[in-house]
C-alpha cells in the first residue's frame, strides 16, 4: 500500500483487505470489517471511576459557566486556528481522550475569518474585549467573509434581508453544513492524506481556468490544515502521521480531525459524521485481543462524548436567542441499514446512546438514529427507552436517504443528508413565501416598513382577491424572489470560499466532492391556507390610508392544510414544486445541486413576527408553523390527517429536508403502545434558524 | 451636471462644455478645451529660487542614499496603504507641490502584499528588519499574491521558471502595467468619481456568476480607495472630493492621484499616463486670467517633476541588478498626434521637456515623446536638442500606435500601449526561444540543468540536425511552452487580482476594462540563426556521455538575421507569427486579449546565462540579443539592413511592441544631420526585465 510503513502492519493487523488500502474508501473498510449486532443491551457497562469525576468537574464548570451569565471565559488574544493554542485539560490525570478547542475548558475561542464585528459583539455582549490590535488586522489587513459578502451585495439584496423575506442569510457567521471525515485520520493517519492529496494536486494539470486554479489552491491549503493537524496531535504528545493502532488511538486520532475543524470554523452546525460502526471496528479487535475490556470500551466513548458536549462558540446574546440556546450541532448519526441488506448497527452504537444514561441526557452531540423499518428490534427498543427517559434522540428517515447516499452518509445540522467525504452543503437559511405571498398582493411593497422592497409589479387594487389572479401575481413574485435568493446566496458562498474557506474540514474531504446547493422556504401552511381562503371563501383586502393591503377579511369557510384535504393540499405541494422549479432555473455557485428545504423550529416565531395580516386570518406578528408544519390548531382531523397532509409534499423537491414538529401523545395514534414504527417525515430539531440581521 | 455644486462653476468657468460633463471622459475635455502648439521653446522659464533650493536639498538626499549604500531610510513599522502615513516633506515651505510615499523623502514603504519575504529581503539587505508582528501578520493571517501563486504553481510550472525557460513572472512582486487616470481626480473631484462607481455597481445587478461578484466587490474595494484618497488629500490639507479650480490644484489633485496608487502598490512599472496637455489646459486659463505668470507655471511642472522623481521602492539587490538599477517606469507620455489631425503638442509639452534642463538630466520620471511624422517642427527640434542635451528621452511611435488605442493612449512601462482609463495590461514577462529550441533538441532536457523539464517527446539522436525534423520537434515544444506560459500567467493574475487588487488605480479606469494578457519572447534572433544555420549550413551535435546535445559544430557560412535576408529574416516571422498563434489557443483570464512583445534590454545578458550552447555557434552563457536585435556583429550589411530586418516583424503578432536597441553614430544613417525622422522600431529602455527566482 502507498504510503504505508511496517507501522501499517500493526495498525491493519487482523483487519480484512480491500480497496481501501490502495485509495481512501473509508466505507469499503467498515463494510469489509465491522460486526453488525442483534443483541440487546446487557453488555453494557457503567461509567468508570475517572469518567464518573471527569463528567462531576465538567458539571461544575457548567454550573459556573451558567451562574457566569452563559459564558465562562473567552479568549481575547488569540486568533483560533488549528494549532494556536498551547494543549488544555480538564484534569489530565483522569482524561483518556484529550484536547480542547483553547486552553481551558468552555473558554471560547475567537474567529474572526467569519466577521470581525461578530467576534467583538459576541466578546462585548459578555463583558469582554478584543484585543484591539487583532481588531485592526482583521479591519485593516485581513478581510472577513462579513465584509466581502456586504462589498458585493446589491441594494436589493440589503433590502431582502432587512426586510427579512430574505432570512437567515449566513453572511456573518460560519456557514457548517460541512462533514470532515475524521474518520480518515485515525484509519490513514494524516501522512497518508497528504499523499493523497498531493496526488489530487498533480492530477489537476492543464488548462488553468478560474475554477481549477481555486481548487489547487483550496487543495494546497488542505495540505496546510492537515500538516497542522499533526502538529495539534504533537502538542499533545501524539504523533497521528500513522494510521491509529488501536481502538484509544483511533477515537482520539479521529478526535484530532474534528478538534482541528472546531478550532478553526465556528460554523453554524459542526456535525462530527458517522462514527459509532467505524470506531466499533477498533474496539471489536481489541476486545479480541484481550487489549481492552467492555468497561474501557464505554470509557473511551464516555469520555470522547464528553468531549463533544464541551464544544461551545462565541455567539452573540441575538444568535442564541433565535437558537433558543447556544447549539453547535454536533451531530453524530448512529444505526441505519447497509444497501446489502445488513444492519449497520454494532455494539458501539448502543455504547453512543448509553453515554446518555452514562453522563445523564443532554441535547449536544445530536445522537441521531437513522431509523429504517429493518433496524434489529433490540436496538429499536433500546432506542426508545433511552429516548423516553433522556428526550435526546432524534430520528431520520434511512430508508428515503439511503435511496439518495447510499449507506455511508450521516446528517449535517439536523436534517441535511450528505455522503461522508464526498458530499458537502452550501447552507442558505430561508425564503419567506408568506412574505411573498403579500408582497404579490401589494405589488412589491412590505406591509410592515411599508417600503418598496420587491419589484414594482402592478399591485392588486379589487377590494376582493380573485384567486387567478392572486396566483398569476405570486407566481411572478415568486420568480423574483428565487432568482434574488440564488444570487444572495451565490455571493455568499464565492466570498465564504475566499475568506472563510473550511480548509480543516475540506483536507478529509474527496477531491471532487458534489455540493449542494441549499434553499430553504418559511411559511408554507400559511400560503396554503391564504391561497385555499382565496380560492374556496371570500378573502375581502383592507387597506391603509395609501392603500396598501394591511389586512384580509375572509368570510365562509375554506379548506385548511393539515386534514388531508386534497383541494388544499395540493396548493402547497404545488407551490413547494413551483418554487423549487424557479430556483433551479438559476445558475449556482460551482455549478452545485439545489435542493430545498422546509424547515424552522424556532425561527418561525421571529419570521412571524416581521410578517403582517395574511389572506388566511392569521395576524401580524403570529408565528409562522414551524417547517412543513400546519398552522396550530387547524389539524382538526386527528394526527393522522395532519401527517398525511403533509406527507405528500415531495421529497425530490425538498431534498434537504421537511421537518414536522409533532409532539406524540399516545392518544395520538390510537393506541397506547411506545411509538417505535416507521414515519415518513424528518423530525427535525430546530437548527438553522440564523437570523441574524 | 450630475453631482456637481457650486464648485463645478468655478472648476469649469470658461471652459468649454462636452459630454466630459455627464460622463467620465477626460479625452473629450481636452480635444475641446486644449490649445496645440506650434511654437518654439522660447517661452520657457527658468527654475524658481524655491525650485532651484528644493531640488539641491533633493541632491543632497540622493548623494546620502547613494553613501548609504543605495537605500537611506526603509520603513519597517507601517504597512503601506493610501493613509498609512502623516504627512511628509521634504522642505515644506519651499513646496508648491506637496505629498510623499511615507513621513520622509526617500524613506522607503513597507509593501507586504506582494509578498512578505520579499518585503523582508528587500529590508534585509539593506541592514532593516521588518517588525516581527507584522511578518506574523502577513504569513498568519494575512495572504500574500507569493504565497497564493505558490500554492497554485504546478510542479512544471516550477521546474520550468527554475530552469529559466519561463523568466521574471510576476509572482513575487507587483505586476504593475496598469495607468490609473489620474488627471481624473483633478478634473472631476472624488465625490463624482466615487458617484460614477456607485452607478456602476448599480449597473452590475442580475445573475451573480463568480465573474460579476468579483468585479463588484472589486468596485467596492475602489469605492473604498477612493474614500481614502480623499483622506490622503486631507492629510496634507487639501479637500480634492471636488474639482479642481486652478493649475496648482489640477497637478497637486493629480498628484495625490498618483501618490495613492504607489503608496498601495509597487509594481514593477508605475507608470503616470498622459497628463501634460490635460495640465496644460488649466494652466493656460491661469495665464489668460492673469492668475499665474510662465515661473510659475514653470515651478509647478519642475516640483511636479521633483517628487516623481523621488519615487522609490523597497526592492532586492536581485531585482536591482537585472535592472541595472532602481527603476520605477514613472512613464509619461508626452505629444503625440490627435485623431483630428491636430497636434496633441502644448506649452506644457515643452514644460515637462524643461525639466530636464532646469533640473538636470535623470532617467525618471521616464518622459516618453510619442513621436509622429505630422509632430510640430519646433517641437520635433526641441526634442532632438533634449535628447542630445541629457539623453533621457524615450521615443514611441505615436502612428503606429494611435491606429490601435486613438489618441488619448500612453505607455506603461516602456512600450506597452493603452488607452488611459479604459485599457490595462496584465503583465507577463518572458519565455525564453532559444532555450526552447534546444528542449525541441533534447526532448525536453534542459541542456545545463540536465533535467528533464519540458515533456519527454523524442529526442534528435542523429548526428546532424535535419531542418525539417528539427522545425516538426520545435514547434511541438512551442505548442507546450506556450501553453504552460500561458497557464502560468492565468495563476500569477487570478492571484493577484486575489491577494493584491490595484483598487486605488482601477478605481480611476472605466467599469468595463479591456485587458490584454501579455506574453514576450526572448532570445528571437538566435533562434533565427540557429534555424538558419540548420537549413543552409550542416550543423553537427556534440553530446555528452548521456547522449545529451550540449554543443553544435557549424560546417559552412548561412544568412545571418539582420542582414536584411529574407531567407533567415522569413524565419524570424515565421517563428513570431508561429508562438502567437499558439500563445492564442489558451483560455486567458478574465477573457484578456493576448499580445506579445520582443523586449529585453539588460535581462538578455541572465538569459544569455542560462541558455546553453545554440546551433548558431553562440556559446553558453554568452548574452541573447537584446529584444529583436540581431546577435552583436552578425548585422554586417549596416543600420539600415538590420533596422529593415527587424522591420519585417509583424506588428499585429507583437502588438505589446518590439524593441531594438540602437546606437545611432552620426556616419550610420549615411549623413551628419541631427536624427529627427521617423522610424518604425519602438525604442526600448531596458524595462520588464524581472526575474527574481
Amino acid at each position: 500500500m502507498q504510503g504505508c510503513m511496517p507501522e501499517c502492519e500493526v495498525a491493519y493487523n487482523s483487519f480484512i483487505e480491500g480497496k481501501w488500502q490502495s485509495e481512501i474508501n473509508v466505507r469499503d473498510f467498515i463494510q469489509k470489517n465491522y460486526t453488525p449486532y442483534y443483541g440487546d443491551s446487557e453488555f453494557l457497562a457503567d461509567p468508570t471511576r475517572a469518567t464518573f469525576d471527569l463528567w462531576n468537574e465538567c458539571k461544575e464548570l457548567f454550573e459556573k459557566e451558567r451562574q457566569n451569565g452563559g459564558v465562562l471565559d473567552m479568549d481575547t488574544e488569540i486568533v483560533s486556528d488549528i494549532t494556536s493554542h498551547k494543549s488544555g485539560y480538564i484534569n489530565k490525570e483522569l482524561e483518556k481522550i484529550v484536547g480542547l478547542q483553547t486552553d481551558k475548558p468552555l473558554k471560547r475561542a475567537m474567529q474572526p475569518f467569519g466577521g470581525i464585528r461578530m467576534a467583538q459583539t459576541s466578546c462585548k455582549s459578555y463583558g469582554y474585549e478584543i484585543n484591539p490590535e487583532i481588531t485592526k488586522i482583521f479591519t485593516k489587513y485581513r478581510k472577513t467573509h462579513n465584509q466581502g459578502v456586504f462589498d458585493a451585495y446589491t441594494p436589493e439584496m440589503k433590502k431582502a434581508r432587512h426586510a427579512a423575506i430574505l432570512t437567515g442569510l449566513p453572511d456573518a457567521y460560519g456557514r457548517g453544513r460541512i462533514i470532515g471525515d475524521y474518520r480518515r485520520v485515525a484509519l490513514y493517519g494524516i501522512d497518508r492524506l497528504i499523499e493523497d492529496k498531493q496526488e489530487q494536486l498533480l492530477s489537476l494539470d492543464g488548462e488553468m481556468k478560474p475554477e481549477k486554479i481555486q481548487l489547487r489552491e483550496e487543495i494546497s491549503e488542505q495540505i496546510r490544515a492537515l500538516e497542522e493537524m499533526k502538529e495539534l496531535g504533537n502538542i499533545y504528545g501524539f504523533d497521528i502521521s500513522k494510521p491509529a493502532t488501536n481502538a484509544k488511538e483511533a477515537v482520539q486520532w479521529l478526535y484530532f480531525g474534528y478538534l482541528a475543524a472546531i478550532k478553526e470554523q465556528n460554523g453554524a452546525a459542526m456535525s462530527l459524521g458517522r462514527t459509532s460502526t467505524f470506531l466499533d471496528i477498533y474496539i471489536e479487535r481489541d476486545l479480541r485481543n484481550g487489549k481492552l475490556t467492555e468497561e474501557e470500551a464505554q470509557e473511551l466513548i464516555d469520555q470522547f462524548i464528553m468531549k463533544l458536549r464541551l464544544v461551545k462558540f462565541a455567539r452573540t446574546p441575538e444568535y442564541n436567542s433565535l437558537f433558543s440556546g447556544d447549539p453547535t450541532w454536533v451531530t453524530e448519526s448512529i444505526g441505519g441499514m447497509g444497501i446489502d441488506g445488513r444492519t449497520l448497527v454494532t455494539k458501539n452504537s448502543f455504547r453512543y446512546l448509553h453515554t446518555l444514561e452514562n453522563l445523564g441526557s443532554a441535547p449536544e452531540p445530536n445522537l441521531t438514529v437513522l431509523w429504517a423499518s429493518k433496524l434489529p428490534q433490540n436496538f429499536k427498543e433500546y432506542c426508545a427507552r433511552i429516548s423516553i427517559k433522556t428526550s435526546s434522540v432524534q430520528y431520520e428517515n434511512d430508508d428515503i436517504m439511503r435511496v439518495v447516499h447510499g449507506d455511508d452518509y450521516a446528517i449535517a445540522c439536523c436534517v441535511s443528508s450528505m455522503t461522508v467525504g464526498k458530499e458537502m452543503q452550501f447552507f442558505g437559511a430561508r425564503a419567506n413565501l408568506a412574505k411573498c405571498l403579500l408582497y404579490a398582493i401589494n405589488g412589491g411593497v412590505d406591509e410592515i416598513l411599508k417600503e418598496q422592497i420587491g419589484p414594482k409589479y402592478m399591485p392588486i387594487t379589487s377590494e376582493y382577491l380573485d384567486y387567478d389572479e392572486v396566483m398569476q401575481k405570486y407566481d411572478d413574485m415568486m420568480e423574483w424572489l428565487a432568482g434574488l435568493y440564488v444570487n444572495t446566496l451565490n455571493i455568499i458562498h464565492y466570498m465564504h470560499d475566499k475568506y472563510c474557506y473550511e480548509k480543516a474540514q475540506m483536507a478529509l474531504l474527496d477531491r471532487d466532492v458534489k455540493r449542494y446547493f441549499a434553499t430553504g422556504i418559511a411559511g408554507l401552511s400559511v400560503v396554503a391556507d391564504s391561497l385555499s381562503a382565496i380560492k374556496y371563501a371570500k378573502v375581502k383586502t383592507i387597506r391603509d390610508e395609501n392603500g396598501l393591503v394591511v389586512d384580509y377579511a375572509v368570510e365562509g369557510d375554506f379548506p385548511k392544510y393539515g386534514n388531508n384535504d386534497d383541494r388544499v393540499d395540493k396548493i402547497a405541494v404545488d407551490t413547494v414544486h413551483s418554487f423549487m422549479n424557479k430556483i433551479r432555473k438559476h445558475y449556482t455557485y460551482r455549478n452545485s445541486i439545489p435542493t430545498m428545504s422546509i424547515l424552522t423550529i424556532t425561527s418561525n416565531v421571529v419570521y412571524g413576527k416581521k410578517t403582517g395580516n395574511t389572506p388566511d386570518g392569521r395576524k401580524k406578528g403570529v408565528p409562522l408553523a414551524p417547517g412543513a408544519n400546519p398552522m396550530h390548531g387547524r389539524d382538526e382531523n386527528g394526527a393522522i390527517a395532519s401527517l398525511s397532509s403533509v406527507a405528500k409534499l415531495p421529497f425530490s423537491d425538498a431534498q434537504d429536508g421537511i421537518s414536522n414538529t409533532f409532539s406524540i401523545i399516545p392518544d395520538a395514534l390510537g393506541k397506547d403502545e411506545i411509538f417505535v414504527g416507521d414515519f415518513d417525515i424528518n423530525i427535525d430539531c430546530g437548527c438553522c434558524e440564523n437570523n441574524i440581521i
